[in-house]
């Protein structure tokens, strides 16, 4: 009987409903691209009255829909996270892209259950790309299911994406090229599309790859820290930033990717 | 009586339709977008049959519009430079972000008038947005006048964009971000519109930097070899590669960036 139980919980969350957030989220960000009035946050990112919009949007949507589930979002920050469902919101996850003009800014929404990542999606507004996955996966880009990709020969043409800090913080030897899009949902979607062969990710806090964790599993990738540890979201849940940066990879190249980094 | 001829001449160019042939081209590769048959090159970056039909199409317009100026363009190669006026034409400036489904690809129109920058367009497709200037002056991004950033102190929220081999070529101290972008066309779109501070443009061929350069001198920038001589694009017309990397940037900023460089 508990069993049915969940398996009806579980079937409550309707994916595609949460999708139509993110398009209405990324459409009233739009609006304020290129026409943002941009201010200094205390930890220097920025924020736009975008963001705020955006997450009020969303927040208003998860307690509308899901009452008895918790939310931490990175404007507003961390509420309720003893809850069984806990949604981890960014609503502008690349700031910094937005406010320059560059395009891979996305609205990044995710579900954990029990601290752990079940449900992911992530929205481009300006290639109106939308990647996601459930709990059951697989992962999609739109319509088409995607894979990372797996154990490859390394050339010139490869690209590993990696911080907007990284030229101060690693030395990268990577064969191939690196390009940071300046938001780390954007390089899970990435990995997870089998675009590129994996990411280096710096300083991120849970609301920046939780729904992206979720996309990454049910696209076959794995996240590992730079010391060879399995990243564990729980202990991400109140708010603190990744202890130590990850890459992000198939499982077969996630420790290649790595000896290819070392810390300054 | 010469004087009223060449201004006739001049006046002859009309910037407007150039925008609309970048539209075009714009459009047309659009259609192959995350839909590519990719193939390598000989110099192993990659081309497409977008590439090659976009590049077609803007020689056709030109031939018929302009019959008596010269073109050179990245697929077919360099034609009659010993015209007063020369099309550099790079139909998929970005090629790499194209086939990686990255957005920052653009159509890059640059016209020279004895082998000086004279008109550029730049049209990146996904974001709709045209850059543009002509003789005259000024820059525009779309119909908003644009201008590189000046004298400033950098922090952390400045950025540099760098070419994606930028890892193993060079040691980067700018105190700011770095980001590769993918495409020198843009590279030199976010500098003129003084969203990026500077770029480090590695290789480049004249195709890439035509319409680029014309767009910076109308904004207020320049461009320096890292060793710190102006770059003659005169030189670059028999489609040669810049003998050094260059760094590009308002007057007063471009020292200070070159300062931040240096060759591994």
């Amino acid at each position: 009987m508990k069993d049915v139980l969940e398996e009806e919980i579980v079937s409550d969350v309707d994916i595609a409903e949460v999708r139509e957030w993110a398009r209405e989220g990324g459409a009233l960000a739009r609006h304020y691209f290129n026409n943002v009035a941009k201010k200094r946050k205390a930890d220097s990112t920025w924020v736009t009255q975008a963001d705020v919009e955006v997450e009020q949007l969303l927040r208003e949507r998860v307690a509308t829909r899901y009452p008895t589930h918790g939310v931490m979002g990175e404007e507003q920050g961390v509420g309720e996270i003893d809850r069984e469902f806990v949604w981890s919101i960014d609503p502008i996850d690349g700031t910094g892209a937005f406010v320059a003009g560059l395009p891979l800014w996305c609205i990044s929404i995710g579900l954990l259950r029990w601290g752990l990542p079940y449900l992911g999606v992530i929205y481009l507004p300006i290639l109106d790309d939308c990647y996601w996955a459930g709990p059951d996966g697989p992962a999609y880009r739109n319509d088409e299911q995607i894979r990372v990709l797996t154990a490859a020969t390394i050339d010139d043409n490869d690209w590993m994406a990696v911080s907007s800090y990284a030229h101060r913080t690693f030395s990268i030897s990577f064969p191939g090229k690196t390009r940071a899009l300046s938001s780390i949902a954007a390089d899970f979607c990435y990995v997870s599309r089998g675009s590129a062969m994996g990411a280096l990710i710096g300083r991120a806090s849970l609301w920046d790859i939780a729904a992206g964790m979720a996309i990454l599993h049910a696209a076959g990738g794995v996240a590992y820290g730079l010391s060879g540890s399995a990243l564990a979201t729980t202990s991400l849940l109140d708010g603190r930033n990744l202890s130590e940066p990850i890459v992000v990879a198939s499982p077969d190249m996630v420790d290649t990717l790595r000896g290819y980094v070392s810390r300054r």
